[in-house]
């Protein structure tokens, strides 16, 4: 299936979490340490516990790549235990020239079978064409970032008055043609959100920054419901897979992600 | 070592030439397939041929990323036949919110133990920060790039008149108190390299994009010799290792690297 109609599928169920699997083996419950490969049980009872209620699942490369090779083999592990339905989601924010996208368009989406990935804009189009050659792939691309420092270079203003986030927003819409193209917009902005919503015309987007980085699930629902739009996933990481330290924790994750369900089919319904 | 100490005494002797192992199973020559690690074995004739003449080397991630855990055991096995006094670069153009720069950051300098890394800037300086921690490590940042769409957003115009790339100079002049920030500038543009070399400031510079992509050595060095500057490195990946699908490969690329560093020596002295 394609990587955007699974999501829309989700989507149109109403779901809209995407689980962030930064799995850390300094927070995961310390009964798992003891299994042959804790981290993968870590993220078997993770999936296990909500793969009825995620929209996607966002692998955070960065956690894994600190344990070198060992790190590539479990996100191989881990893509394996996630259904084939729901969207997957390489947190690589990759980018470089043309041949050297390619190969790592060709390891994301190749080697490892990703649905999609998240890309940085800096270098411009043609470091993410080979990104967009894969037509049923997805391809989230920075915007505005859920991070503080995101007013040092994206929030410039350009000599026409506008931002540069909003500048990337209008070549991804461009760049769109396949349709495999969103963007990410951290939902620590909310005010940018809600200015900017119609300048996304369709293009999936990709909300990072809830929880603990403050911003809140239920006012990007609101905001996208007042646009009656659907095409969107927040992404909770933290929030959703560290919330015990204990033998609960698969438990209490699936409690969470059905409570943002809940608060989803309230706002959407 | 501190990696900037290894750098600048290369370039006290007059070296200037980082080799790019951008290593491709479909562009070594054909007798090493039948070797056991074909790829190993390709990098270590290469480095062996290289290593009293280079000035760093640049490992590309993407084309060992493009294997899986395999290649980044490779990278772990070839940054072990490289000699400790020669700078390493990881090329793997990341960046991120502060807690996954982090882990990118342990990954790379502590699990690989590379020297150094080439950084996205694009969401800004809490992105960089985790890797600027590291005040014996060296952090290029991207300011201008050596590929065509570097125009797309890199040379957007602020409102203050300036070039976005130009900003990102600036600012990383600012980041640099641990004297271990550098910055990527594209061999591709020399017009801009004239211009904006003195806003350099003591940030050491390295320049991909000389050869397959059109940039020329001898120009880059004119320009750094007029300035009387040393502290800067000219990448150089297919131009150095592809030169021939023969046997005699690591022969070429050791008299290729000699005559650029005769070259470095005519102009320099």
């Amino acid at each position: 299936m394609k990587a955007l109609e699974k999501l829309l599928s989700k989507n149109e169920e109403l779901k809209f979490v995407c689980v962030g699997l930064d799995t850390d083996l300094n927070k995961i419950p310390e009964h798992l340490i003891k299994e042959e490969e804790p981290l993968l049980a870590f993220n078997k009872s993770i999936i296990d516990a909500t793969k009825n209620f995620a929209a996607a699942y966002k692998i955070n490369f960065a956690f894994y790549e600190a344990l070198g090779s060992q790190g590539f083999e479990l996100i191989k592990k881990t893509l394996e235990l996630i259904p084939d339905d729901i969207l997957t989601i390489a947190d690589a924010k990759r980018g470089d020239i043309g041949n050297t996208s390619e190969m790592y368009a060709k390891s994301v989406f190749e080697h490892f079978g990703f649905d999609s990935i998240t890309l940085h804009p800096y270098m411009g189009k043609d470091s993410i064409q080979p990104f967009l050659n894969y037509s049923d792939k997805l391809n989230f691309i920075l915007a505005l970032t859920s991070n503080q420092s995101s007013v040092d270079f994206e929030k410039q203003i350009l000599s026409d008055g506008t931002f540069l986030y909003q500048k990337i927003i209008s070549s991804v819409n461009q760049w769109n043609k396949n349709k495999n193209c969103g963007i990410v917009f951290g939902a620590t902005n909310l005010d940018e959100l809600k200015l900017n919503i119609r300048s996304f015309s369709d293009l999936t987007v990709l909300l990072p920054g809830v929880g603990a980085q403050g911003g809140s699930f239920e006012d990007v629902l609101k905001v996208f419901h007042n646009q009656n739009r659907k095409n969107f996933i927040v992404n909770i990481s933290r929030g959703i897979i560290y919330l015990s330290s204990d033998k609960n924790f698969s438990r209490l994750a699936e409690k969470e992600i059905q409570r943002l369900n809940e608060m989803a089919k309230t706002i959407f319904s």
